[in-house]
């Protein structure tokens, strides 16, 4: 089959590489229908962050069961499965409270792994990871589309809005403009938040955020930046939303966060790692986050993706096939895209 | 009147004052009674933390009512009031909201206001800042002094356990053996905390521990106790609370929590300023402390003290008059004191 390789800084390529097959007993071996390039897939490509080559790429997918292995029981062949961007074995003490990302037994698509952008991959853990997609979607290309940024960004959005305790008539201010941070605009909406600002410089994305609902703009850098998120907000915003990960970002999220706030922070640190607290202490401002459960929020994001009341799929602005996603990670590379899927 | 005043490093004088007088409608003055040294005042004193020479000292105090300005409504003269480390108007956002030590006109005594190791003070916002201790303790020396760790120390300690989210059946790790940290242990226990591990490295520190509800004590130091308690706990603690507020201190909350748990930290920063958020990132542990808004917590903990539930005077071991203050600063200078109250 053919799938995504990693061979080294601006290198990435798709080759033929053995089928993916069932290895344990819990595992399902499904054909992707849709995947993503996400914006942390371009860290390593751009020679910023270190990855094994020949390293697999891709974890935000979605596909047909081909295969389950003996003890797999609530995936079948023949379903429409999406997976979070990590799998879980859905039974250890963590995946018991929700916190599916520090399962005991759990890893992330690529790398030693099979990886998403592929023609099919094998999917450990297939009951703790994988939740079945109703087949009546199968003919809505534009409910599939809205269906895929659960895999990573909407969800991803999501725990950043529930970290940054974003609650129903909140104040929220939102530190990047990526897709996450897009994302963010609709989680913070979806719970309520009356106010929602974002950071952020670049036209057409701040066009998608005020459609997404994002009440203010901040389009200045820096200090200016921070001075016009204090001034709008009367002191700084209840629920800070940090969507980045560099030290820029967390320093504008900490300088603009209220005295009893909350920062919310799913960027990978790249940069954000050692963070000031001084402000933090005397502000009484909680700092909670990390790499997204998104496994826990799949089904009730799912659901009201299928109401027609959640549609992140705008964030999805270029569309390649398997051939195409080099050309994908360069159109990302380039900001010429904000977020690419793929379909193999 | 005499008040204890800062000079220079190692030098702290008690010196004749203008008497404490109403400046403002909101004021009252008190005659002080009873006063603590606190761990944060011999920072100054050993020439580690700026201070203005002139400056008075101490912001733990009890006393009698001896004056009210015009407005003061709540607060009568001959009343015995105990006031909270800072003073805070009562009336603002973040006083509504139970942030005391974000008031955005309060703020601390000593330095440019009056302190508390003195004859009396002057007490700005009265209403807001200072809580009636009903008249009956009056003759009861034990139970006052019982009362008088409830302005700082006691305050702080259930303040970590809140930050840390300590819960009933919970399992919670103290780093540091100061008055805090031993007032944290009674506050975890008072939250329902099974299991309540303490680090320190110091015996009749750790003897009070255990009196307190301690049920492991760390002695070692650095990895070595990081892997006791990752081991005892089997993989870390729910709640952790930093009492210290060094880089030391810092890094062991943070090695020591289990995923998904959370760090109250509540020393003051000394080196803890820029934690590595990566241990908290990938596992998703929350921090949130800072400064601890001890007027929230006095009339339930008050409220305790007074039926004989809780009893954190054990943590004041060595008593002096006014005079004795110099000799007080340097017994816990020199840990031959853990924690010194003054009866002016």
């Amino acid at each position: 089959m053919c799938a995504t390789v990693f061979h080294g800084p601006f290198d990435v390529r798709v080759e033929q590489v053995r089928d993916a097959a069932l290895q344990e007993p819990t595992d399902a071996v499904v054909r992707i229908t849709h995947a993503c390039i996400c914006g942390s897939d371009v860290w390593p490509c751009r020679g910023l962050e270190p990855f094994p080559p020949g390293g697999r790429l891709g974890h935000e997918w979605m596909g047909m069961v081909e295969d389950v292995g003996s003890m797999v029981s609530t995936i079948k062949r023949g379903d429409r499965v999406i997976a979070p961007f990590a799998f879980s074995d859905g039974t250890c003490e963590f995946c018991h409270k929700g916190l599916y990302t520090n399962c005991l037994h759990g890893g992330f698509w690529g790398q030693d792994h099979d990886g998403g952008q592929a023609e099919a991959i094998r999917a450990p853990f297939a009951d703790g990871t994988l939740v079945v997609v109703p087949p009546s979607v199968d003919q809505d290309e534009a409910l599939l589309k809205a269906i895929l940024p659960l895999t990573d960004v909407m969800g991803t959005g999501h725990y950043a809005a529930v970290s940054a305790d974003v609650h129903a008539w909140g104040t929220v201010a939102i530190v990047g403009d990526g897709a996450v941070g897009l994302c963010g605009v609709l989680a913070a909406r979806r719970l309520g938040a009356q106010r929602i600002l974002l950071l952020g410089h670049q036209g057409s994305r701040l066009e998608l955020a005020r459609r997404f609902g994002a009440t203010d703009l901040i389009t200045s850098r820096g200090e200016q930046a921070e001075r016009e998120v204090i001034e709008v907000t009367g002191g700084g915003a209840e629920s800070v939303m940090e969507c980045v990960g560099t030290k820029e970002s967390m320093d504008t999220a900490i300088a603009i966060a209220r005295p009893g706030g909350s920062i919310g922070y799913v960027g990978v640190p790249h940069g954000s790692e050692h963070p000031n607290l001084e402000r933090l202490f005397f502000g009484h401002i909680a700092l909670r986050g990390g790499s997204a459960p998104v496994r826990a929020y799949l089904p009730e994001l799912l659901a009201n993706v299928l109401a027609g009341r959640l549609d992140p799929s705008p964030v999805l602005d270029l569309t390649v096939d398997l051939d195409g996603v080099p050309s994908g990670y360069a159109a990302m590379d380039q900001r010429k895209a904000l977020k690419v899927m793929v379909r193999p």
